[in-house]
């Protein structure tokens, strides 16, 4: 997987992609071009065999100040329908790819964490976070409507429907501790602590059968609405695949010789 | 909007629709009458410029006993089955006309709140109670079942499944402690500001911009099944309308003068 | 509802069924015959008139250990797509006929609860279990994804969609308390109790209009992935059906004689 990207920062370690927005002294907001960059990215990680989970970390203390004002927000109210609805697809584009990516992906956020950097870390399967976190989907304060690259539909399923809908009409801050119990954030942790413990996740759930992972994160959107009887259907036949892969045979083989099984992903 | 309504109080003031159920002598049952005026007036309402959140509240110190036993349920046990599938219908189009009218609904619940009752705050968008609202969906103790209104649908994503399935198959009481911690009311205040409250969240979000929250009330609904490409299609869409409107442009013009912006609602 | 079942526990009272898998000494595995005859226990039971409430319990301290790991893991490894796609399939019916048996099922939860345990527990309608209940969707530890029998669909609608992806991706337990805050089990209770609690519980449930409780479950299942919109068309049918019961009638004729009612699920 590529690590020579311009608009962001990306290491990859381990089977670890780990990655950032890269500009600490405005909070981290996003550009058009950090938009598109991600979103490409994110495209070819569907793709690439050496990364495992990706952890989206915070950046000098925060996590993204969301689409920039100035280079976003200034020229998008100049902009024709068509031009706009460009722009909104591509930032719906890099929530679907972040969707389709086929790897856990970890958000570990710290400080500010709002508009569209509120809805990556929605998007994101798990979250780390820190006392200082403050996610926010501020969308009605810059005049617009909280549906704003799926959250509408996510959101609630994360943390139930009436929070969600105070969160999206109001703009307000969820704190940490919100976050936490309303499952938000799988945990909280200290700041100097926030990329290690995210990291050390990603690398355990990067530990397991990768192919059964990328499955697992497939069903996950894939019978986001599916009845229940479909969803069963698919999972038989998703499942079904998976115990022909070689990661099943070592899990047995490994328990039989009371070993603990190195996976490899095939 | 009109607020000549003869079987419930309604009263506009500021922008902010308040209305109630009025028998508070017998709890603020719901008759055939008062089904049917609610379900019109919730209907109107998504025409009306001049109305921009609705407070549902209680009165008397409750919310709602549901539909009478005397004035509805005995009726109801001798008519046929077209005239049983009228009357269902009747009140499924007041929770689908409350889902539909285009304004935030905060229901503001204060001691009894149980059968229809607790159908009406549970479609609300957000709910403000006090320590002693006792919200209970009892269909099972009239001899129903626990699909009424939308509720099998509605009430999970909001609690989740576990325990909606627990208070629609006993029909017990959600205590205010239970119902803040499992996500249904957004707060819980004492009785004597619950009304203060309620409409100071009412007023924020009215003075939010008002074309961005219809959308995010029609979006919350729109998405309930669709699939996550699906819906993020549909909020780029959504969300491409609302950049054209003039309360997108005042917010930053708002930021770029450092002022607050004053939305206008178009 | 026939009892003389070969390979799990199963008695009827007062009607309740009570059933156990049956291998305490190993902690109860799912066997290939367990798993069928389960499957076609409560296929039947959708037909039963006797039994108006099942509690799934546990049995020497633990509720299953999941698929055994030498009867069906080994065989597995060694089975072809076709073979394959009939176990995933057989299991998944097992679920359906939990969801589809027409009758609230509380699963009573102790001790271990993992794999294809997990998976009744979370098919089940309501979850009662002691400190000691360990819940662990474990199949990335034997190589395979976590969407197995519906868990993708299910869990997150549960305990909302974060929650659910890291029990999912980790195959880690989740603790009794966890499981209560996150309303996977409705209650926790000391052991001694479990039982007792659960059979209350269903007590309780049997005690009220059980064609209105299959309803109930009936509509919980259907509305899955339906709209708002016809969800409450749904279950204003359903309903309407329900209003023509007896046990509608009685529980209005007992509330004028100022009686409790007593149903008899007609």
């Amino acid at each position: 997987m590529r690590t020579d990207v311009q608009h962001f920062k990306c290491e990859i370690s381990d089977g670890i992609a780990t990655i950032a927005l890269d500009r600490p002294e405005r909070k981290n907001p996003l550009s058009f071009e950090s938009y598109a960059e991600l979103r490409d990215w994110f495209r070819d990680l569907h793709y690439a065999d050496d990364v495992h989970a990706v952890v989206f970390a915070s950046n000098g203390g925060n996590f993204s100040s969301g689409g920039d004002v100035h280079d976003i927000i200034g020229p998008l109210t100049r902009m024709s329908m068509k031009e706009l609805l460009s722009f909104t697809r591509m930032t719906g584009d890099l929530v679907k790819a972040i969707v389709n990516c086929g790897k856990p992906v970890i958000a570990a956020i710290d400080g500010v964490c709002v508009g569209a950097g509120a809805i990556i870390a929605m998007a994101s399967d798990l979250r780390v976070a820190t006392p200082e976190a403050k996610v926010a989907f501020l969308f009605t304060r810059v005049g617009l409507a909280g549906c704003d690259m799926g959250a509408c539909a996510i959101l609630p399923r994360i943390i139930g429907q009436g929070r969600a809908a105070e969160l999206l009409y109001t703009g307000r801050s969820m704190s940490a501790d919100e976050g936490h119990a309303w499952g938000f954030h799988n945990k909280v942790v200290a700041a100097d602590e926030l990329l290690g413990e995210a990291t050390a996740l990603a690398a355990r759930i990067a530990a397991g059968p990768n192919f059964g992972n990328m499955m697992t994160k497939t069903m996950l959107a894939q019978e986001w609405s599916m009845s229940i009887e479909q969803a069963i259907e698919a999972e038989a036949q998703a499942q079904a695949i998976c115990m022909q892969t070689a990661d099943f045979e070592r899990a047995y083989n490994a328990f039989v010789a009371k070993e603990k099984p190195v996976f490899e992903g095939n």
